[in-house]
């Protein structure tokens, strides 16, 4: 393409809405174009770009025998109404009312249309498994959208369902798609990491996410560096510490710490690392009593594990001073697990711990080289309660835990029979009796991977595509193409040469500045550039420079598509 | 593909709701599924057909020039308010509000956005022409959906808009698309008329409509058959009688015709064809008085012309009873122009006729063997009033109108400076000075042209698809696939081969009754068919069959790669 016949629209400035460097640079490049708040136009060289990233995930999605079909934007209440979804969504679904005041929504995502088409086309196991899939606009009315097309209203979503006759088949194509979405982002070029997730809204059970990872992901992700294991903090496993208790060494001392309240204070007064205190915290159990969770005081309490563990209905909370004082004699900042006569929960970390810090359950003291068994009973109930940290062995002990920042961008999970028996979507089986079917649903971020893969890929001059998502593969910047017919003629030759080759290639023949032209094909991220000056021709030379290179290099120009060639090989 | 593996849903009746041929197939043929009014899932098979027209659109705007982009769904309501259409759209414009309140549409259409765009990114000449387009799911809230996606409330559309420094810019453009057009709908394989329209809602001047021919066409055109003329029939010309008016023969006489009122009525009293009668119809002119049109018994008066002849602001209004009463002493079944004294238009085919038959202005009677100049005087206006009719001389002097109907499928208008004026969409021309750009838009229905080509393309036995748009080329039928080792080898074999070939293959291979799949491969309209049975192949030979042919054809199985590449050339 010559730029002449593109549109190419760049700015030397992010607006000032733009926080993210994604945002930012999507703006600048002028790949995308703000209509209204969490509303963008894909220009036509952002379109590029998302078109890409769609054909890799129909390619591959293809390839793992999914099936690709369109369901409407607008989707009837009635449907909704049926899962009870209608009412519980809450205000992120757009709700719609037709000219005859029936109503609708703008379709946030398709489960209930898909189990609908099902339970009407599936009658007989004979035509199961079957796995749908359409790549499709869909409309999240985001309370505060922000970040472009990270967190949009309306974006492009890649949303699959699968249908089975049992669990077995269900677990069989969930492995597929958690195959087939890291065959995607391995294509896409980008550094990702599939995480064991909790299900979140969409219910069922059995679920992984998949991120992309860099520093502006809204969320943590414990990764093994050394093996395929990554969680989200919220759900990886703390492990044991595999040395044993040691023994006592210092005499149990109370010792006052006015004012001393947070771990932090008291550590700084009493000259100890956080690592040698324990830290207690009361909560309510499930029947209203108040329950002590030991934490080491480096730790943090990971609310997800402790509501699971004390198998509460909804959040941890936090007992109040008053049942604090009435079940220790003192307040928050002084609690400890000696003398107290409540049930006591440990953390793994907090059993292998000898002469520690802790509160002692007086305000304004604390105790030193306190001990199991020798100062207070030994520890009924050790579990895993804390968030793990960098340095926590992986729990497939295959190495040591990093922590890292990834941006969700795809999401699998096994629904189980939460939408089908709602619906009642059900089938015949072999012998010929009803049962409900089996759902997966599998879903990726289409707009958003465009925004994550820059997240990743970039530096102060502008995006840096991976080249199989990259708008153009190469770019061809001639200098002074007015004035040299030598630079014309080599560069129109060049172009029709490299795209006869089946080379995507950007030719800037606008006649600008040649700064003008290097900003704008390095902001816009094109992966390659040559350079053709009149200068370099003289002696039969190029210029080429890739986008990570640091320097440019001549290439001679008798063998500049077989230096292409071999460089978009090496992509 | 292999059926097994795809999806195919086929019906032996139509749901009840379906009236049009293209609906009841496409339900039938497993193509859609109604989701609610208007709304329509497309599955795997039709979805395919819907890519392929989109494929072939985008195609022919990419090579025209154009440039792709995708403008959100979602619009807010202040772009519309700007050019005044959020009040004047009618209900068909489906309004939302989000959760802050703010009032959005689902777009119908998108001139406001596309003209936001452009006057924030066209600053010079230099940026002119640009021709942007994007293929993108609409809504409009139809009071009536039906028809299937002929007529369905969400839909695809291929929408584009130029925009210019001046008028000759944009007549050239609207050129290109005129033949892009013309090319998209070749390339489809229909049969099409590209017709001169009026501009309707959108408002602007210069526009024609693209019609599939089709019996069950909404639309009526008179079209040349011997050259490119065609125009809706409201809008084509009537052109002038060539042979002189006769010299009279009959004297003028006054005849009773008691309660003989219509033409009709009277012709069949008097045994005069309806060509010798001139029909009298009195409207309200401009400036409040009454009007004669005189037109020949056999035609209709065109209220679009006669509206266009009187300047007159909304819709042609007929006199009252009393206004005719007033101007012609009689009532309506007995005017004729003799004595009269208002006004008199006549159409072009009456200033020819001699010796008519016509009201003589006094009720029951009528007068005969009337002629111009002797009889009453010369007439003074003689213009083009009535709609045309087969027969008549083609406008364009190449031959003799035929009427047809016709589905409108694409649209190209030249807009002016109508959204571009009230949105201030300004660039510097060359001296420097502030303009307002002209523009151009250009619609295709693109899942409307699914069903239009089934309107245009089927038989009793179902679809036949034109070779573009078939979502497969070729179907393959096994007889006895499961009890025979031969077929299902050589069937096998044959798959690899023609789709390593480049075919795109449909293999049924569910070993269904013979008559099942033939049914099916002939309902969903798959051009070409190969049956293999174990009777022919021991005699070396395939069965070969086309959509349209009347009988099978027995093929050698060693040629049958070649054979079937020179059937796909001959699509």
């Amino acid at each position: 393409m010559r730029v002449s016949q593109f549109f190419l629209s760049t700015l030397k400035e992010a607006p000032t809405e733009a926080e993210l460097v994604s945002h930012k640079l999507m703006l600048r490049a002028g790949l995308i174009k703000r209509l209204g708040s969490g509303l963008y136009s894909w220009m036509p060289l952002g379109l590029k770009v998302l078109r890409k990233v769609e054909n890799i995930v129909r390619e591959e999605m293809d390839r793992a025998g999914a099936i690709e079909l369109l369901m409407p934007a607008v989707i009837p209440a009635e449907l909704w109404q049926e899962t009870g979804r209608w009412d519980v969504f809450g205000p992120q679904m757009l709700k719609i009312r037709d000219r005859h005041e029936r109503e609708f929504c703008f379709g946030p995502t398709h489960e209930e249309v898909i189990t609908d088409v099902a339970r009407r086309e599936i009658k007989s196991y004979r035509q199961l498994p079957i796995n749908f899939y359409q790549i499709q606009t869909k409309f999240r009315d985001e309370i505060r959208p922000r970040f472009g097309v990270m967190r949009a209203r309306e974006f492009v979503m890649k949303d699959s369902y699968s249908f089975h006759a049992d669990r077995a088949s269900l677990e069989q194509t969930y492995e597929v798609m958690y195959q087939t979405y890291s065959r995607i982002f391995t294509r896409l070029g980008l550094k990702f990491r599939a995480v064991a997730a909790d299900t979140g809204a969409i219910g069922g059970s059995g679920s992984h996410e998949f991120h992309v990872l860099a520093d502006s992901g809204e969320d943590a992700i414990a990764f093994c560096p050394s093996s395929d294991y990554a969680a989200n903090v919220e759900l990886a496993e703390a492990v044991s510490p595999s040395a044993p208790r040691p023994a006592p060494t210092q005499p149990m001392q109370k010792i006052s710490t006015p004012g001393k309240h947070s771990i932090e204070q008291v550590c700084e007064y009493l000259k100890v690392p956080a690592e040698k205190t324990v830290k207690t915290l009361l909560v309510e159990g499930r029947d209203g009593g108040v329950v002590a969770l030991l934490l080491r005081g480096d730790h943090e309490l990971n609310e997800v594990k402790a509501g699971k563990l004390l198998q509460l209905p909804e959040a941890v909370r936090f007992a109040s001073d008053a049942q604090i004082l009435a079940a220790a004699g003192c307040r928050a900042g002084s609690l400890g697990p000696v003398g107290l006569n409540i049930p006591i929960i440990a953390d793994r970390s907090v059993a292998v711990m000898s002469d520690f810090v802790c509160g002692a359950n007086e305000d304004g003291y604390h105790l030193t080289g306190v001990n199991f068994v020798r100062d207070l009973p030994e520890l009924k109930e050790v579990v895993d309660i804390r968030n793990a940290v960098e340095g926590d062995p992986s729990p497939d002990g295959k190495g040591i835990l990093e922590l890292c920042r990834g941006i969700e961008v795809g999401h699998i999970f096994q629904l189980g029979n939460k939408y089908s028996s709602a619906m009642n979507a059900t089938f015949l089986d072999e012998s010929g009796k009803d049962r409900v079917m089996e759902m997966g649903c599998y879903g990726i971020g289409v707009s958003r991977i465009v925004a994550a893969a820059i997240e990743q890929n970039h530096d102060a001059r502008g995006i840096i595509w991976p080249p199989s998502i990259a708008p153009y593969e190469l770019a061809i910047v001639p200098i002074g193409m007015g004035r040299s017919e030598l630079v014309k003629d080599t560069v129109n030759k060049l172009y029709a040469d490299l795209k006869a080759a089946g080379i995507e290639v950007l030719l800037d023949d606008r006649d600008e500045r040649p700064g003008v032209m290097f900003a704008d094909m390095e902001l816009v991220g094109i992966p390659h550039r040559i350079v053709v000056g009149e200068r370099g021709l003289k002696e039969g030379n190029l210029e080429y420079q890739g986008r990570r290179d640091e320097k440019a290099q001549a290439i001679a120009l008798n063998s500049v598509l077989e230096f292409v060639q071999s460089k978009l090989c090496e992509d």
